[in-house]
C-alpha cells in the first residue's frame, strides 16, 4: 500500500497519499525496522501523528495538514457558512498546536483557510470539494518543486560517480517521489546513471542511517553508510565527487544553516577540491538576512547524545553541547540549486535575477 | 579503592595496581556508568579480564599482563627452575592467547621471561620477586613515559585554552596518571592552568563519550562532551585552541594512523587555524615504513554501526563501510610529542636526530 512503481520500475514510497477518503501516512517512526502505514479518518488521528513525529520533514507535514484539515470538516453537515468556518478555524488551530514551530504547518493550514475565504458564498459541499482539491494542489506543488530541483541538479551528476549526503533531505520528508538533497541521486538512478552514495549516519539523532539509507536502499540505489567521522577517509580514498545536501535556511549572500555536521563535510569537500551542492526549495531562501550570522542556532537535549536510543553512553553530570543546525559559509557552496535553477557564485546577485 | 589524590589533591583513578597480593583493575567495561574495581588473585581471571576487555588499552594490557604472570606463578613449589619455567611458559602462553594480536601484550609477557632466563641459576623465591620488581617496572615505566609527553606537551597549553581531543588516549587505557593525549591537559589542571576540553564522542565505539569524558570529569576538568559531527561548529565559534590527539602508529615522514574520524579533525584544524598535536610514546613511531601509504586499515563488523549498543538504527542488509582507524598525512601535524621532547617539522630528520 502506498507503494507505487516509478517510470524506472523501482519501488517508490510515497510517505503521504489520499486514498478512499483517507489520509494515508507511513509511519516514519517505526523505520528503519519495519515499512508501516497508518490510515487516518479523525482530525485527532492526524495531531497525533504530526505530534508524535510520525509525519515528519517540512513539507510532508505541510501536506499532512492539508488532509488533515479536510478530514475534519469532511462529514460536517452542509449547513450555514458561518458554523462551516468557525468549525474550520478550530480544527485549524487545534492541527497547529502539534508542532508550533512547524513553520510548513501553520502555512499550509493558512492557505486551506484562504481558499475557503475565496470561495465564501459558494454552497459548503462545494467548498469541500474545494479544500480537497487544495489539499492535493499543496502535494502536486510540493512535488513538482523536488522534481524541479532534481532536474536542475542533475547534470551535476556523471556515470560513475561517488555522491555524499549528510542527514536527511529525501522523498519521506517531502511526501514525494525525489526529495530535496537525494532528487538528483534518485534521477540519476531512474535515467541508469550508475552512482554510489555515501550516506553519513548524522548523529545524534541518526537521521541518515534510519531515513536516508533506507530510502535509498528502498529505491535500489547502490548505498553505503558510514559514521559521520569517516566522511574524511572515504574522500581522501577518492570515492565521492559530489557532495549534495539540504538546508533549512539560505541567507541572501549564499550563506546556509542544515544539520549539525553539514558545515564539516563543507569543509572537507574543499580540501578534497570535492563540488559541494545545496538543494533549496525556494521557500528556504530568505532575502530578508544579509548572511547566516543573523541564524540563531537552537540547542537541544543533552540526553540525544548521553543517551541515545535509550542506552546511557557518558557519564552522569557531563556537560554537553548539542546545537541543531550549523551554518556553512557561502565560500564553501559550489551550486545552490533551486526548482527555478542552479545559482552559482556570487550567489546573492544570481538568486536576485532568478527570483527578483 | 585504587582511588588515590594526585599532587594538587584531585581524585585520580589507577586502572591497573598490585595490592596486598592481589591484581586490581578497573572494570573498564562498566564505564561510564559504574566505577567498580576487581580483584583478581587467579590468572584465569586475568585472562578473562583481557579476553572480555576489563583491562583495555595497549599500555594498561601490558601492565596487567605482566601482573598477571607474577599471579600464575607466585604460589608455586619452589623446586626445580626447569619446573618452574614450564609452567611459566605455560602461563604466558596462556595469557596471551586472550588477545593474539594485541603488540603489547606479547611483548610484556616477553619481557617478563627474558627476566626469568637472565636469572637463571638463582634459587625460585628470589626469582618469583625479580618477576614482581619487572612488573612493577613495567608499570612504572609506562607512567614515566606518559609523565614526560606531558611534561613535553605542556608548553603548547595557555591558561584559558579550549582544547579538543578524539577517542580515548587517557590514563586508563595507559595504567598510568596521565596517559598520553589527555597527559598536557591533566598536568596544566593540576598545575592550576585553566583549561577546556571538548571531548568528541568518537563513534561507532564511543570512547570519546565513555571513556575520556568520564577521564576529565573525575580529574575535575571542564569538560563538553560533543558529537563528532560537532567539531566544526565548535571551532569555528574560536572555542578550540589546540587539538590533541593519540595515535597507533607513526610512519617515519610524520604521517600517523589513529581512530577513524583523527584526519577529519585534523583537516579542520588546518581550516581554522588551530595547532594539531599528536601525543605519540616512541614505542608507536616505526622508522620501518616511510609513510602511511604502507600501514593496512583494519575493517570492523558492520553492526557496530548499524546496531550500536544493541540498539538497531540503520535498515537490515545495508551495505556499511567501518574502517577502524584512518591516516593523516603529516602535513596536518604542527607537533609529534614524544617522551623524549615533541618534534616540529621536517618530522623524519628531526625524529631520527631524537632517537637514533
Amino acid at each position: 500500500m502506498a507503494q507505487t512503481k516509478n517510470d524506472a520500475g523501482e519501488r517508490y514510497v510515497d510517505s503521504v497519499t489520499w486514498k478512499n477518503n483517507r489520509l494515508v501516512l507511513l509511519e516514519q517512526t517505526r523505520l528503519p525496522l519495519e515499512t508501516y502505514f497508518e490510515e487516518l479518518t479523525e482530525v485527532g488521528q492526524v495531531w497525533d501523528a504530526i505530534y508524535k513525529l510520525k509525519v515528519r520533514g517540512a513539507p510532508a507535514i505541510g501536506v499532512a495538514a492539508g488532509y488533515g484539515l479536510y478530514l475534519s470538516i469532511m462529514h460536517l453537515p452542509n449547513e450555514s457558512y458561518e458554523a462551516f468556518w468557525q468549525e474550520l478555524q478550530k480544527n485549524s488551530n487545534y492541527l497547529a498546536s502539534a508542532r508550533p514551530t512547524a513553520v510548513n504547518l501553520c502555512w499550509a493550514l493558512d492557505r486551506m483557510k484562504r481558499r475557503v475565504q475565496a470561495a465564501a458564498g459558494e454552497n459548503i459541499p462545494a467548498i469541500k470539494q474545494l479544500l480537497l482539491k487544495e489539499a492535493h494542489a499543496i502535494k502536486d506543488e510540493n512535488s513538482a518543486i523536488c522534481r524541479n530541483i532534481g532536474v536542475h541538479a542533475l547534470p551535476f551528476i556523471k556515470d560513475g560517480m561517488g555522491l555524499l549526503t549528510h542527514c536527511n533531505a529525501g522523498p519521506i520528508a517531502t511526501a514525494s517521489r525525489y526529495g530535496t538533497a537525494l532528487a538528483p541521486m534518485i534521477m540519476a538512478h531512474e535515467q541508469g546513471i550508475k552512482i554510489k552514495v555515501y550516506a553519513d549516519e548524522t548523529r545524534p539523532l541518526n537521521q541518515g542511517s534510519r531515513l536516508t539509507a533506507w530510502e535509498l536502499q528502498t529505491a535500489g540505489i547502490d548505498v553505503t553508510l558510514i559514521c559521520d567521522n569517516m566522511a574524511a577517509m572515504v574522500m581522501s580514498e577518492g570515492k565521492v565527487q559530489g557532495v549534495f545536501v539540504g538546508c533549512d535556511r539560505v541567507a541572501r549572500n549564499g550563506d546556509f544553516a542544515n544539520k549539525i555536521g553539514t558545515y564539516g563535510v563543507a569543509i572537507l569537500a574543499k580540501e578534497h577540491g570535492i563540488p559541494f551542492y545545496v538543494a533549496a526549495p525556494s521557500s528556504t531562501i530568505d532575502f530578508a538576512i544579509a548572511s547566516a550570522k543573523e541564524i540563531v542556532i537552537e540547542q537541544r537535549k543533552p540526553e540525544e547524545i548521553t543517551c541515545g536510543f535509550g542506552v546511557r553512553t557518558a557519564p552522569e553530570n557531563i556537560k554537553v553541547y548539542n546545537p541543531a543546525f550549523d551554518v556553512t559559509p557561502a565560500r564553501y557552496v559550489t551550486a545552490i540549486i533551486t526548482e527555478k535553477g542552479a545559482v552559482t557564485p556570487p550567489f546573492e546577485t544570481q538568486m536576485v535575477k532568478l527570483f527578483k
